[in-house]
């Protein structure tokens, strides 16, 4: 356990105003994604993306909420699964209660079915390969223009209707590599943003996004990198800090990821920077992250 | 449609260091959210929470997400639910999706069973009524103290382990009426975060939490509305913005609701504040929002 953060290579970009960057990599620290499958009375009811830690609590927390229990006592037992993965490892992520008896057991409308491909619960590279077996467009990697990079949050932010009236939605965006945007979309779910944005492509058919970088005003989880892999984006820019998985399966998939993307800078956590065309002495060759 | 913002009766209050305060209570504007069930087949696949406006497109970015379609080809007829809800009004809360033929239909594994109450989708006020049906602890209202609300964000941080590791994680935390810290959790995703803390007093035999405030470093919701209403809450205290069924929620279940809760000033969506013991000429009397 104890794996609430971990560390990755990471390269912190700095853009100056002549279009030259400069480049310092270094390991840095991101919070854990992990998935947490949940069986109650041996029926699996649902698996959450979640920073592993506290998880009794957590599907103590979630069994209260959907109404399932109302008290300690209405949990017999809650034990992550003994067994291990293929590895000889156990994965903790996969947590088995039982509920006590005359607790009411949740009926069919609780219960979504997943595909679990391990007897003791998925783990994050189970996650990446699934993933990756799924995905219709492998994704062609791409060098990213450091100034094109900084310059989105700020171009995606213009397009924004109605941030600038509530200052509490999330927009995703997808640009050209040269910084052009294509389709902006707004709501209150980052993932529904990047819905929307991946839509509106399919419908122009515009997929797979080859020639595209999808931008987010949020951060980038799993599931985002997800999205933009199933969607064959070689980029995707946010504006906010990268979880571990996310960093995992955007390196598997070949695809560019930049997280912190504020004022001049960024951290680049996965992909290459395009060479500058005149390098000063302080100013680097482009970064490739093979760590 | 065109319902991406609305506008509320919000009192924005500024805390002297005095321990005064001074309110302002005008209409302020918050972004939309409103369920919106998709049907593929005529089998209701998922219901979401999101911000009306380009659902076709969301429901194309979904289906492509999950695999279920590669190309707008795939989808033979994408439509809003033709029929009313009680009131007469389509909801436009329901999109029903056909797929062409051919075209495989999602297996049971996508499908996750939600009750649906009308013909022709839920819509907010539905959802808030499921919740008050549901809710085991009937919220008995507080006034909150304006000096301990912007006390708060701050001592959540220094509550957070990761943060200051990561940049990148969220925090809950319950707080007595008094400011003082009795569970912090962090997680990547903020329900997480809030099911960990609820789990935590539920195994500590401390829930309803009737006389804790429920402090979130994200925006509130109406899931994290809804969990802290599940758990008795009187209060919730987000560091970002509130969504409008956030608003609606808290408002019907008598929790008070704060939102951008940053240095010394928040926003008031819900609920009373206690009375100052010394009021100045320019500093109000509690406010009470009815509208």
């Amino acid at each position: 356990m104890g794996r609430i953060t971990r560390n990755f290579a990471v390269t912190r970009v700095s853009v100056g105003a002549d279009g030259r960057y400069f480049t310092d990599t270094r390991a840095d620290t991101v919070a854990v994604e992990e998935p947490l499958e949940l069986k109650v009375n041996n029926t699996t009811l649902t698996t959450t993306m979640r920073t592993p830690g506290d998880d009794i609590e957590l599907i103590h927390g979630f069994l209260h909420g959907e109404g399932l229990i109302s008290s300690r006592v209405d949990v017999a037992e809650a034990r992550y699964c003994a067994g291990t993965d293929e590895q000889g490892q156990n994965t903790y992520n996969l947590l088995e209660v039982d509920l006590a008896e005359g607790v009411k057991a949740p009926g069919p409308e609780f219960i979504r079915s997943v595909t679990t491909t391990s007897a003791c619960g998925v783990c994050g590279s189970t996650s990446i390969e699934q993933i990756m077996d799924k995905q219709a467009h492998p994704i062609e990697p791409v060098e990213l223009d450091p100034q094109v990079v900084i310059s989105l949050p700020e171009k995606l932010r213009e397009g924004q209707k109605a941030f600038k009236r509530t200052g509490g939605i999330h927009a995703a965006g997808a640009f050209t590599l040269d910084g052009e945007p294509v389709v902006i979309r707004e709501d209150i779910g980052r993932h529904n943003a990047a819905d929307k944005v991946i839509g509106a492509l399919l419908l122009q058919d515009r997929l797979p996004a080859r020639d595209l970088i999808l931008v987010m005003s949020s951060r980038a989880s799993f599931e985002l990198v997800q999205k933009a892999a199933m969607a064959g984006f070689p980029a995707l820019v946010a504006v906010s800090a990268a979880s571990s998985l996310a960093v995992e399966l955007a390196r598997e998939a070949g695809m560019a990821l930049t997280g912190f993307t504020r004022g001049e800078r960024f951290n680049l956590y996965s992909g290459a920077l395009k060479p500058v065309k005149q390098l000063s002495e302080s100013a680097c060759p482009p970064a490739h992250l093979d760590v």
